[in-house]
């Protein structure tokens, strides 16, 4: 899904940070064919297997993934098997399991708080932030559709958000997103931050796509909504701030289209996984 | 610490990243000078200063670290100021804080892990793996230093470990190890993995200079390392495998010299901080 | 407006490309510190200014714009100053021009569709395409955007754009924009390019956020909107094919939102300018 | 013709221009065997081809020009055909026809050019200039040889170009040619660029390899020649300053060599190309 | 050896380097299929095989080595016999023969540096330095391996190397070494480098893994090397300073253990090579 | 002289391959300002200091030539001073070095044939070959230049030189001739190499810029130009062929225009310098 030619420059990057002139270990045996099995060790969604591939692809090995991108498994389960010459095998394994592990461990978070929330308002959408790592913010995006979320924006060239610092530029609220309108390109949704019900208010009027509510209490959640449900018009309402798999339950209210969550890629818990060799 | 180009090269590709062509949102609001503050929103270690300094620095703002590379601080502690155009400051900010608050969580995890380890052994140090976020790895070594760490190898040209994997390939431990000391270079040390007692014994007596005990149990870590002891050699004993912040207290044993752990950088919590612009 | 970080790299390729190894004419003479000039030799629309001087900034020059980015100006008008090495200011020149030609001539010959296009219409739009030079169509878009268009969408990644290709491919075109509201990211607007009048209505009805009508005659436009508006959904129209300076004047019809046109970018009549050296 | 390892660079970078992070489009419809055929919509001839195919190439697809470079082709001529799956067709289908347009567009243009300017001096070359789009300059100069024009010097380090702003900085135009001559290597040309009759036989009889007429009228073109053809020195006459198709024929008189008009490249009309997909 | 995607890029930019656009010369002669063959014009050991492998391989010809890496050849022997087509053979050969050439020549002359050290001592290593030509410096390393010869540290992050102007800002050596080795990772080791016994003594007994004696004469080498081992520590002996093939069979002493000479690298005699083409 | 975007391209690439992470060694000791001083200990010509400034500079320190680039200095001359950082001045040492040493071995020995040259032929020019390092050969080239030599072309985009496999190709070397003057830039010159005295008569005869002999005997040299005199074209003639500074007074024949040796950039005598801090 990612474009291929990102995918090959960032691999050749990374093998080239983990071999700085050659891998001195497996240099002292001799080349010869081997086989290797990737497994899971705990139950969840796999993501980055075209990743992985390519991985062990440029040096030189076949990786055959034996599931499907996105697909849960069960721990223990076998995720590929791989041919190659056991240099290269040896010499991709820790690579590919790295970017595997980490864009699983998202996809699995990801599909656990999709679950959760969707039991309060199934028709929620899971979403990203920009808190993702230097280097990899593809990746992560990538990995949160995976597991069923939604990228968001990808970066600041993506879609208009107001927020506060923004905000206090402009003589209001309307202004701001009269101003946007008028300047930005009609291909750009935007989305704004608001404080307060009265700010919420303002937005939704003066034509916003997405209206953000920061740090709300359900309370004001559902407060807000029911009046701005009253101005009929089309727009999304998106909560953040601080919402995580131990409270979305309270959040994921009816009238909520989406919930972003910045711990889906700033605190990721690798999927563990192992290779082994035969 | 690390090299100031690669830290340009890899800060102007993480910004290409972040702003593909201009950030829309910014671009609505005239320039102005303007200052913000970077806060803690967490107690605990910080690293990357220099990093952040950067990202600034490129937006064409300027940083002023208000705390030392490596200090501990207080929640709600200020840890830098900020002063250069609105643009510099919004368009910098998220990446800036990604950055510092991946580096800084894996200082204060590293710092964590120290602590408890140093109560039972106080010559006892913690090191990294090669379990880091693909082309982070340097960042990420980097962060364990200032948690007080050991980065162990860099990457795969860095010193020899023969693992399992590599010693099925050899007539026996010894020799491996006696291949590896003729065919490696004076200036790199060698370690090798072992599965038990005897295999650590074999290793010890080859001349080896790091021995990692895979997977050991404490009791079977106590009993390998006093028989080691009887060799009188000079060699460092490694533990190695799912060891972590619950358990290191375990395996924080008289005679370990190293205990590495995987999770310091493939499972990082985010360092909590937050930017007010004034 | 563009990312800095973006324009110093590829100023960088550009003047590695222009001299290879080094500038063999200038060599022949000595430094000395000059003086030049840039003049306008026709009437336009002025862009890229902040480009030019990134050319001559790396070249160890100093050049000050005596316009502003978006001005218009009278032939043999001074654009700017520069000051410098005669050294850089004659390995500059080129480049410089070449840039700041393109950039004017695609904001002068943009600005002229639009002052044709809103004597008919005066909410239209005029947008660029994709047809754009490979390795330039950020500059490409910018200089749209100074001269009053609007972008459209910038790649592949920034917007769905159903193509006939594309609903070919769905059982009907309310499948197919079904099937993109729910598999893609809030974030992003939903555009789908019709052929007739029904099309057309499907779309709306489906919820579209633009229309594209393909090579509609203006009767077709006319005819096809009064139909759209009955259905009182909030969607924008956009007008593709073949327009041009020559024509817009019958396709700037009212309700149309926007015009696109391919040759703002692909078929660009250089703005003249001339660089005098004192 | 072209260095391969330079097309597959630019090929490359336009990819990740044109695809940021995935066609999210193109994503929504499944993978599936395609067919594409390539047709002109202009009479002229085609450059180019190869690095269709590269791009093509590059996204999985397997590009058969149908056409030899540099052949004319009648309007509705098909150009190639492509095959494979319809996600890499879709998304190099813009990009190349980008750079087919480009450069079939300059090519075409150059060859219109020669033909006029053959009815009157059949021994004339038509020439580019260094008046080139940024970053596309080897593709521009190439399009001019498929065309069958002369590339002229490709950047600063290729052929001395002694111009007004060189030559006022030496006693003399014999002087400056003298000083080029002693410390240019061996293996570089020298042209000299003269505003008059007089410099001409200077610079000719000090001895040039080309001899640049700025801005001569057509009679002052036959007179300088006239003087020339008397000192019997081996000298290539090139007339240069706002040259075109429309007054090419009182230009392209006999004594002349060269005639170089930036128009070539710096002002382009794309060849009109299109491409259907079954 | 060296890891391939590093090779890779290397290559490519070797390429262009070497071809700015195209090959005007060769782009004369059509396309045919073409054999040729490299063979020596003189004696020697052959390193470099799997990279001028690569250049002809990226140019689009195959290339097939008749001699191992590492092989010792006789002049006039055949090295390599390689088909494709006619440009690729002539446009890959001056690139290959180069680093052939360069690397083979370094090689032969680290077998003749070991092949005499080795009559007085055969347990000595020969080394390398850090005096490589820049941005080759991995090549040159590799070729001293082939050669029989030992990399030393590959570059300032690779072992702790503390030189005179590192020493002075310590209060003693002790400290200096007793610095290192809480600071850094266990998995580097520690090297000095003394200028007299009392130095060496000093490092020695602090527990430092090399010493390397700086410019000692023989006498004074097997000297201090005799005071050395009655401290009955694990440490090995490096000598530096000016020592090469004429004068290495006064250095090659029992008790040493290394011998670096930078001569192997910054004044490298070709290795003579030829191509013929048939 | 060097286009300066190039350098600083380069040189980021040379420190980053010798400080792959951060250096482990400097890190050890405090930070505090430093002076160095850079001195010949050999006799020649100096060359690179640009390009040693340059790293310097981009290390942080200050680089303050003492003599002129080009200049011939004694043993023991002082060729620059340093200020800076401590850590900086250890870092930048050897690259610096390794670069200045190599650049000015190239010059000193370019002279040097240059002087025996010119005592039997005071007009020859003294010419690099392609033989150069990959990813140097700009430098070569330019070394060459600072030591009174000529360049030779700098790659295969350069000049046209048909060598014997290229005129295989052909029916005839004035065929030959007759195809690269109709088919290749008037801009470039073209040589040929020659294999004999009539071979060298057909080349001068169909009008070639430089007839190149290839092991021509010096009798042979002589004979063969005394031969072309008589034809009275404009031709220059350049030797080739294992020339050095032990036989080029044999070949430095009146008549003769260039000579040019590969020796002097395949296989370079590092100049000898050395940094001393204080």
């Amino acid at each position: 899904m990612i474009n291929e030619v990102r995918i090959e420059e960032d691999v050749k990057r990374w093998i080239a940070e983990d071999i700085s002139f050659w891998d001195i270990t497996t240099s002292l045996i001799p080349k010869s064919k081997a086989e290797a099995k990737i497994f899971s060790k705990q139950e969840g969604i796999i993501a980055g297997l075209r990743i992985a591939e390519k991985i062990f692809e440029m040096m030189g090995a076949d990786f055959k993934p034996l599931v499907e991108e996105g697909e849960r498994v069960a721990k223990k389960a076998q995720i590929a098997s791989i041919k190659g010459d056991i240099h290269a095998l040896l010499q991709a394994e820790r690579l590919a399991l790295n970017i595997l592990g980490r864009l699983s461990g998202i996809a699995t978070h990801t599909a656990m708080m999709i679950e959760v929330a969707k039991e309060t308002n199934p028709e929620i959408r899971i979403c990203g932030t920009r808190k993702t790592v230097p280097g990899l913010s593809i990746y992560d995006k990538y990995a949160i559709v995976v597991g069923g979320g939604d990228t968001h924006r990808f970066n600041l060239s993506d879609m208009i958000l107001l927020k506060e610092n923004h905000l206090q530029k402009f003589r209001s609220i309307s202004d701001a997103i009269s101003v946007a309108k008028s300047k930005t390109s009609f291909s750009k949704k935007i989305e704004v931050e608001v404080q307060n019900e009265e700010q919420a208010i303002e937005a939704v009027t003066a034509g916003v796509d997405i209206v953000m509510f920061d740090n709300f209490s359900p309370i004001q959640v559902k407060h807000t909504i029911s009046k701005i449900k009253k101005l009929e018009l089309n727009v999304l309402v998106e909560l953040s701030g601080n919402i995580n798999l131990d409270n979305i339950n309270h959040y994921s209210i009816e009238g909520v289209n989406l919930i972003s969550s910045g711990a889906l890629t700033h605190s990721v818990k690798n999927f563990d996984l192992t290779m082994l060799t035969e």
